[in-house]
């Protein structure tokens, strides 16, 4: 990306081991992801340009001297941040917060939207796929990389489970996994907000029981009537925008929790006393996709669940710029990328 | 109070039974709250006045005909707010947002730094204390309405837990006991934030095992040095300014928790952006004392833990107005009223 609305494909030097604990990957399926949309609408023009993605599927090429867990020709999932999977962090179940972990795409590390990837600490981050490249189920399993991980890491943050009442703030794919993962969670009531007609006739077929399409102070009224005039156990935030947090903070009944997982776009949470005064529990952030994989992953292969539905684009690595702006005028929910 | 500074004591009707849900309790202990320095340092003059206090004990005198549990003779403890015990949010053990429930000295409803007190919803606010009126562990049973409650919810709401590392910021009365909360819920560091001399050494005598006296980003710097560069479990917030709030937000480690129990000052949470990115938790409010004085109670009577060593100042109700300068002097942590 070389600045807002403007991505290129372009050739770069080809992706090799450096440490001893990488892997290289050849990418077989790839994603463009909300998060994408954030520099695609805003990045200062840039000629030296971002590496760009984060969720990739692909075949392992080569392994570092100090890799043991997985071997050329596995097919393997990365999640969006690699981790080494022994610190202490990563023993705690937070490889997010991964002491020799990072993101993809900084600091010399690939992007995932392209034909290979350098993968650091391959043996804590990468999982492998039992099944063959082009399986059916490729497109939810590559959803486990992070929009179905964070999609579930909202709803386990607002403590969704069996019976409770939940909202999902934002039906965009990870608003669409969330309201996946608060049914697979056992809850009874899961009302989206979102006024988009695909996402909200996706949402219905993954459980969904009602669907608000208010905004603002109205949205937080009809919630309430939804709810005995309490609101809901648990609230998932899942754009990051401040209106869309107040709402989130807003719709939470006394005791409730918040799950926030969009990216916040401010420094400041809104509703600090009515938080406060209701006891209203505030947690989240970027989901420990790989200590969630392991769990998400036989639903997915035993089609208990099927988040790989999130796609609507599907394109090749030279259409990607088309998936991008697709998704940004809400034409797509998600872009699949196919090599 | 009749505005900033100006406590008075005055004559006003007898307290009566109206409903018949109301009990009429003369006090016999009360005390003076962090909160009630707010109004104390900020309220406008009024010249109606506002009735203070909502810490209190004292004997039934009279009861209304449809209370059970409780009756005329008996000596009780109020939680420093009432509650049904039977609505939803009750049964779920978060009586402070009890559907009929309310503040003391609000809507017609008698203050408790006062000589008698109708008790709405007695039957499901009040407790039965096991021990005469000048028992020697009055003091402790009196934190049991507010400050060892509160401090205690700080620490639930922050995950203390064993072997957890813990800061608490803020060492008044709320924070003193919440230094004690976290000990008796097994933290094994509990790192005190204040300045005071007083109050550090009480807190070493509940179990602090170390004092930062810096402020702001010293502060945070210096916590992180304390707790191998990470930052602690458990934050609890025990004042409620941006500034404590913000220290508290910055020291929590990743995946740590914050309890807020400080009244907040302000409408906004500072540090969105990095306790999103640290999955910190945000959590607390109003303590649902009523729902923990069951638990603390054997400890208090059994000698396990001694808040009300938190009772620095001990006077009259004519005194009262020294207790609150005393207090907001810092000259005082805490005072007691005795009857």
């Amino acid at each position: 990306m070389h600045g807002a609305g403007d991505v290129r494909i372009e050739n770069v030097p080809d992706a090799r081991l450096i440490e001893p604990t990488d892997a290289l990957v050849v990418v077989s399926r790839a994603a463009v992801c909300g998060s994408d949309l954030w520099p695609y609408r805003s990045m200062p023009a840039d000629e030296n340009g971002r590496r760009m993605g984060h969720e990739f599927v692909g075949t392992i090429e080569a392994v570092g001297a100090d890799v043991r867990k997985i071997k050329v020709g596995d097919l393997v999932a990365s999640p969006f941040l690699y981790s080494d999977g022994t610190c202490i962090f990563c023993q705690e179940g937070l490889p997010s917060s991964c002491l020799h972990g990072g993101r993809y795409g900084y600091n010399g590390v690939d992007g995932g939207q392209g034909e290979a990837v350098r993968v650091p600490q391959a043996d804590g981050t990468l999982v492998r796929l039992p099944v063959g490249k082009d399986h059916a189920l490729m497109p939810s399993l590559l959803t486990l990389t992070d929009v179905m991980a964070t999609g579930h890491h909202a709803a386990v943050s607002a403590r969704v489970g069996p019976g409770k009442s939940v909202a999902v703030v934002g039906g965009g794919a990870v608003g669409l996994c969330g309201v996946l993962a608060a049914r697979r969670l056992g809850a009874e009531q899961v009302i989206l907000l979102d006024r988009h007609p695909d996402r909200i006739a996706l949402a219905r077929e993954f459980g969904a029981t009602e669907i608000v399409s208010e905004r603002g102070e109205e949205a937080v009224a009809r919630v309430r009537e939804l709810t005995h005039g309490f609101g809901v156990h648990s609230a998932l935030e899942c754009v990051g925008y401040e209106e869309s947090t107040l709402t989130s903070l807003s719709i939470a009944r006394p005791g409730g929790a918040v799950g926030r997982v969009g990216i916040p776009q401010g420094e400041l949470l809104p509703a600090a006393l009515a938080t406060f005064f209701n006891n209203v529990t505030i947690s989240g952030g970027p989901a420990p996709a790989r200590a969630y994989i392991e769990e998400l992953l036989p639903d997915v292969l035993e089609g208990r669940i099927e988040p790989g539905r999130v796609f609507d684009w599907v394109g090749t690595l030279d259409q990607v710029p088309d998936g991008y702006r697709a998704m940004n005028d809400r034409k797509a929910i998600k872009a699949l990328i196919e090599f």
